[in-house]
């Protein structure tokens, strides 16, 4: 990987403030297919952020309820071979419909009968990939890639899985002490790093998945899946930030992070936000 | 829909705390079938304001524990194929037990096939039907009334349905800024406006679904219910209200929330009841 | 029972402070199969004490991801048809691969259908069996012991019930105002009593469910289950002290609890932990 000239039209502050304000005028629906751990906490997450939840997961209404949202979050958790229906059905009107989706493909990697199932999926042309650096090496030796699953939790390590992974997906993150998000800007593959969130994130269950939700709202409001995947990362980690700021222990931060979701605003956002962009050739 | 005089026995602040004082000696066990973001957020509130709370929901044994329980809760949020034939049992057993069971019908307007399982589960009478308006209006429309679904969020606009729903059930309530309550009194119809609560109370997920919940305690205690449903309803809006003095985001208003219905006495309801009784004639 | 010397090598003090500090420095993996209302919470309490939740509990995924873990939870709260084929599948594994595994048999003895599943998964040895005093007496009575199902809160009362389990599993404990833990030290038979915690966990949702996953944690570092049983209740009651100290109602005594299970370290082990040993001949 070598760097180039930075284009013109990556995401910048500015595009993560105006996305902000889209996702407060329009209150984006994002039907949320995840897993058990995390339902609660991504509903409140899209809900105090300013997007509006619906965990519609089942056969019967999935594809239909896709066609209805604004965005579509697949969470690969705790999958169920029914809820794995409901993902097939839902990805696949969501692509129909032309509604942005997120995938999260948690220890896709590790768990062959789940890594089949992202793979499939991927087929049906997630906006976003977002996992962890071990999820998104995974994910692309899943797709074909030469990468097989490494358990480094560095997700510099991530970028070129996560680079390969925009053969499926418009845009990828690896998440991490420093977020790094690739996408394509003018025909040019982008590396956005963004700094910033807390240690006390990993201390609390379904931060992660919350994150890929507020993904999913953000895609469904951005002008383009990259910006929408930027301004969710600027965002988490600026109310992370809040919230480290009033709490020392995981329980009294995830109350104040759920707050400072809500709390965040284009004052923070520009305050806090801490995006470095680096072109990349390949 | 006109006014008319107001029957003697609709229930006031005194029937609300003698439910809410039979609330707290018996600590009734409410049987939860519920979805999926909601099942621990229901067990706080029920723990909290003195209910015990169980979530059978097999189909194995959801039908037998409903003759174990005090009360059912019906709560269509995430139904899937496995707990819909639950919930079916339990409604069964309830009916023929004369256990109270509430329904709580969501978005069974919006979709076909949970709407049609809200329809047929109206045949096992429900003692109460609690939904938004939305809700109420889409049920109405499904069982067989001339009001289709409406996306209006005003309670108000959704009495006439929950009128019609009384042929169904004992008891009715639309919640929203003001929840609108409906009932039979003497062989008059009568609605209860119920105000105050707090506008943090929708920006926390699973609090219409835990309000289910609690009005199904309620109808375990209380002399009938109506009674019960508007019990259940001023010791929600007065627990909000307590919380909303002390939190201004969504986080610390749902800790503060739980804590407050454990708060709740007889000299917070008696203060912060805002109980507006009408007499309807159909 | 008549109380006889206790053994030398009972668990001490010394050895929570030793379990706790393996726990700290190795993090252990524990695959929790557990009801609906408990995940977030148990996966929190995990996180928070110091150890790694994942909750694998799908046919497909979770033997293997028993071979995985470092420990296994299995809690019998919300079992579906789909989940007990899970809980037979991973019990076998971590049978088969040597890793502890924690029985909490939520109802057994008063619901027939999962009191055969609970019997059943006996067979597969696990560590520690972990319920409160009703759970403890029904279980022992399916597993062909004399007493039947038994409603009293008192866990005194279910010590002979725990002793009978030690046919199936190295270390009992019934929860409790005092926590009652039986298990074999130098061929005798233990009996543990571990006072402290608050009256206030019983008024949140999934705290028991949450001990059972810290025991499994637990049972993962410590030098035997026994130890494990033992260094859990104590941690878990020391945090329920700190939380306590702190607020006066659930919600936000969950939330205190959740960060005291970080707080607690050596010296709080040291000041909180209440153990009174009683040898036991049976």
């Amino acid at each position: 990987m070598t760097t180039a000239a930075i284009p013109n039209g990556a995401p910048s502050i500015d595009d993560v403030v105006a996305s902000h304000a889209s996702l407060r005028a329009r209150r984006p629906l994002v039907q949320a297919l995840t897993n058990t751990v995390s339902t609660n906490f991504v509903a409140n997450v899209l809900l105090s952020a300013g997007a509006s939840p619906a965990m519609v997961d089942n056969p019967e209404e999935a594809g239909l309820f896709a066609g209805i949202a604004d965005a579509v979050l697949i969470n690969l958790g705790t999958p169920t071979a029914a809820q794995v229906e409901s993902m097939r059905l839902a990805a696949a009107a969501a692509q129909k419909a032309g509604k942005p989706w997120v995938l999260d493909p948690i220890a896709a990697g590790g768990l062959p009968w789940r890594g089949a199932v992202a793979a499939e999926l991927l087929g049906f042309r997630p906006a976003v990939v977002r996992g962890n650096a071990s999820e998104i090496i995974g994910l692309a030796g899943l797709g074909g890639g030469a990468r097989g699953v490494d358990s480094s939790a560095d997700p510099a390590a991530a970028v070129p899985a996560a680079v390969d992974l925009l053969a499926h997906a418009a845009a990828v993150s690896a998440s991490g002490p420093v977020d790094h998000v690739v996408g394509r800007v003018d025909g040019r593959t982008v590396l956005l790093k963004i700094a910033g969130g807390s240690a006390l994130l990993p201390r609390v269950t379904a931060t992660g998945c919350s994150l890929g939700a507020l993904v999913a709202a953000y895609a469904a409001v951005a002008r383009d899946p990259l910006t929408g995947l930027v301004a969710a990362h600027v965002h988490f980690s600026a109310a992370a930030e809040l919230a480290e700021a009033q709490a020392k222990h995981p329980g009294s931060f995830a109350v104040a992070f759920i707050d400072a979701l809500d709390a965040v605003n284009e004052t923070v956002l520009r305050e806090r936000a801490k995006i470095a962009v680096v072109a990349v050739e390949q």
